[in-house]
């Protein structure tokens, strides 16, 4: 059982725009090109803050139309906002606030041997690292730059803790696919 | 002859601390495992903004010490700056300021036909892309995360400018070396 942190960004380390849009990402390749077909079937519970959240109401759900879609995830979700949230109708989806380390501990029970996924934000990866609780980072380097944005992971992950790169992936034009371990910290 | 962004990052996109340090740099590899040896050696002509020169002056030259050493490059390097820097005896250093459109011209007809590097900082970088002068990223991207600090290039290269992933090489654990090409955009 791993907590890895699978994300796309940027060259320039963000994960999103400003006001939280993927625009960029979309051109850049095709998602079944990449590792994520085989990554996915070996999740057992995932984790994402309220604007990733969000985003996938607004993009995939679009709970706001007539006819809303499924949320694409069988595996249990939890959410952490400090903000209460539309759930998705028919969805393993569970609202926490606060501390990662019991609910990451929820996480590992849920999942039953298979890994965890940090979708994101960059601040809620980095409060799991803070705990000592982040073991891969597997980012999708899209080949832009934005400028500006939402950051990868907005902590100073250096010197003794540095990654460990572990693999460096062309995937076509469009991405580089990184794959890191991250020392454990002490908690 | 081709116009090269040739730099170190982090995973995050900065290429130095907020304070201009590259500490988190050293630790992560040798200089002369990565293709800079290789790179070096095509190379015709330099540009860099002033405080990557001024970094220089402290970490290579020390031209604050009894002994100073010597400006590594044989090759011209043209010194972006607004402000009056110290020179180093014996190099062959240009100071310049504004359009980097004629620089870029002088520059060219002094390479003979050897490629230019572009040195940093970022936004200097930047400014020749908004001339549509540069040809190619070629990132070490060392692995680690700073959280903020000084940006790679703080431009949106996106959509139909969007840069060209031709080569992802792991150099060890420390670093991945990315090689982009730039779609040349209207001046």
């Amino acid at each position: 059982m791993k907590t890895q942190y699978y994300t796309a960004c940027t060259l320039d380390g963000f994960i999103a725009t400003e006001d939280d849009s993927l625009e960029w990402l979309f051109p850049l390749g095709d998602l079944n090109e990449t590792s994520y077909p085989q990554f996915i079937t070996g999740v057992g519970a995932l984790a994402m803050g309220s604007a990733t959240y969000e985003w996938m109401l607004r993009h995939v759900v679009r709970l706001h139309t007539a006819q809303p879609g499924q949320w694409p995830y069988t595996q249990p979700t939890w959410v952490f906002s400090g903000r209460v949230l539309k759930p998705v109708p028919g969805a393993d989806i569970r609202f926490v606030r606060g501390d990662v380390r019991p609910v990451h501990a929820q996480m590992q029970a849920a999942a039953q041997g298979r890994n965890i996924w940090l979708v994101g934000g960059g601040d809620l990866v980095g409060q799991f690292h803070d705990a000592g609780l982040l073991d891969e980072i597997i980012a999708q380097v899209g080949s832009v730059t934005l400028g500006k944005g939402k950051p990868l992971l907005p902590r100073r992950i250096a010197g003794a803790d540095a990654l460990q790169l572990v693999s460096a992936t062309r995937v076509g034009p469009g991405f580089a696919e990184l794959r890191y371990e991250v020392p454990r910290k002490a908690p």
